[in-house]
């Protein structure tokens, strides 16, 4: 094991509960890159006092997880048009002493839609109301497409979204055939209680296009093993996840990464 | 490699220009004991942001040095002993988010007087007067020494430093013969400009019993190379600083050390 040593470059994230995807994906990278940084994960109650610790330390970048994303806006010194698009933050980079945000998650995101060649023209039902449903919608609003509806039991949080946004909201599942690309961005399928559960019926799979799942853990959903079993293409929350640390990776170090080196990445990230 | 994961403890140091040494003593023995925890120089420019962001971000344990070991102590909530007795901070360690600090550099010293047997009834002279000759004066005073002289060109620390222990001051060299316990905490003989100065005269050094060097880097400075060729007993600044490093370790981890384990981190400490 090479010792660390005093120069290398510290990047940390801040949640309230920090999972090892993170940590596993950048010290992974910075191994087989052979650079000198080393990947923390923390968690605490005192965002000021972290982002001043940033600040002090001269740590070079922190990812900020729930509940911190909007909390850190006032803390830095500027938003780059990704956190801006959502008020969001979910990257800091220290240049020097001066605090610059992003949003990562947006990126990805927006990536994803292009990367998948999905047509604007396309119908597009997005499930979720919360943080990362916001990163979502403005993704596909920024990416041209009209016709989008946001479906959402929370009557406050989901026609507020979809207000945002210039879209519809719905609060009862729609028919079967009412959209070609089927996003979920609940919890619905994630690791833990709702394990089993299929975030769209498989009569909305059916009649889609794209099933697109946000979840990041674990990589095969319920929805992506039904989207890719009824031969639909399928977005996975896995891939958004490797995209969004690639993409704060990139930013920390200034190395480029290639697709390959994500993959190999984000399947160590998993393993651990 | 072992890849860092998110459980990992963090330790640091808080300087304004770090060394290698902490963090390579650290990192080694974390490695060699299998411990989950990383060690990281930092340079700060501002120390109660620094502070701030240990608490934030629950970091374990910091060595405080130059300039930050006075200023710290408004900024941390209790003071051992060790830190009372001379005012001055080298470790923090926090308990839960409770700061108590100490100095192990005076524990260091105190403790290679006991365990080479010096004798209280024995003349000492120190040179030197600033944050280290404190620690070293105090730890003298504290081991039941009545008879040591403070040598310091400083007019104003000099006599500041004898008269706060109940010791004399002298401006310059007495005669040789003076004294049976030479100690030198001025950077005579460090590593830089003054790698080849001895720090007291052939003369002096013949007439002494011991010779005590608090000079960190290089450990054999022109004064231990000269006591040891003339036969004394030496004590060694890297014997004082792989002990003060070891005491920190301690507390940090809960892991009491062998002196081999001590002696293997410091000598890996010292060839990077």
């Amino acid at each position: 094991m090479p010792i660390l040593n005093k120069d290398m470059t510290l990047c940390i994230s801040l949640s309230a509960r920090p999972s090892n995807l993170g940590t596993r994906f950048h010290n992974f990278l910075y191994d087989e890159l052979g650079l000198n940084f080393v990947y923390k994960a923390f968690s605490t109650e005192d965002i000021a006092g972290a982002v001043r610790g940033i600040r002090a330390l001269g740590i070079r970048g922190a990812s900020v997880s729930m509940p911190f994303k909007e909390a850190v806006i006032p803390l830095v010194d500027e938003l780059e048009p990704s956190a801006r698009a959502i008020e969001s933050v979910n990257t800091i980079v220290n240049d020097a002493g001066r605090l610059v945000a992003a949003n990562t998650d947006y990126e990805a995101i927006a990536e994803l839609i292009r990367a998948n060649g999905l047509d604007p023209e396309a119908r597009v039902l997005v499930r979720g109301s919360g943080g990362m449903a916001k990163a979502v919608v403005a993704a596909f609003r920024d990416a041209g497409f009209a016709r989008l509806t946001v479906l959402a039991r929370n009557a406050e949080l989901g026609p507020a979204l979809a207000e945002r946004y210039g879209y519809e909201w719905l609060a009862e599942d729609p028919a079967p055939g009412a959209a070609d690309v089927l996003v979920n961005v609940t919890p619905i399928g994630m690791a833990g209680a709702d394990a089993e559960t299929l975030a769209f019926s498989p009569e909305h799979i059916a009649a889609a296009a794209v099933v697109f799942d946000v979840v990041a853990f674990p990589a095969e959903t319920p929805l992506i093993r039904a989207g890719r079993d009824a031969g639909k293409l399928v977005i996975s929350g896995a891939e958004v996840h490797a995209l969004q640390a690639a993409r704060q990776f990139e930013r920390y170090t200034g190395v480029a990464l290639t697709p390959e080196q994500v993959a190999r990445a984000a399947a160590f990230a998993r393993e651990g």
